[in-house]
């Protein structure tokens, strides 16, 4: 797992057949925690496996009733190596854009 | 891909390595013109990324300015051939639990 910075706010998450969905989880979870969102950019059916995992895996890091983790998957054209793949990326939140601990009041 | 019936109102999408996303994508958009909602189940990273690819795709079957298809990913513990598996399960469905054509007026 690479995290590159995308800005001063917010990192994307580049995740790897090898890495390892706990940690990619606690990444994400992380992610959430300071940012409410995170985005992980995958190429590859392996990579995607662990991603996908790790999101599931961090549904129940961030546990508290109230929090719903979804993935909104879109293709994105990258570089490596100068050449043209197609990665796939997640960006993961709570499905009503809330924030650990800052719970609406509707 | 197989369509398991699960209920007289809704199908499990059972996608594999070999399924076709563009067809997954077409089976996808219909279980939430009908349903609102779909759920795909895979086992293994190959079906999983023609079922994450789906989703992307399928987006734009149903593009119409509204509709936001998220995926929940759980785990889910089946068994194939009498032996213990995980699967992953994706509900997709709209961000707000719209319906194609049905924008709610808020």
């Amino acid at each position: 797992m690479t995290i590159t910075s995308h800005s001063p706010q917010q990192e994307i998450l580049r995740v790897s057949t090898g890495s390892n969905p706990t940690a990619v989880a606690g990444a994400v979870a992380g992610a959430i925690r300071n940012h409410g969102t995170a985005h992980v950019q995958v190429v590859g059916a392996g990579a995607l496996n662990q991603a996908v995992k790790a999101v599931a895996i961090a549904q129940g890091y961030l546990e508290d009733g109230e929090l719903e983790l979804i993935c909104v998957p879109h293709f994105a054209d990258i570089e490596i190596d100068g050449e043209a793949r197609t990665a796939i990326r997640l960006d993961v939140e709570d499905r009503q854009h809330r924030l650990p601990g800052h719970h609406s009041n509707l």
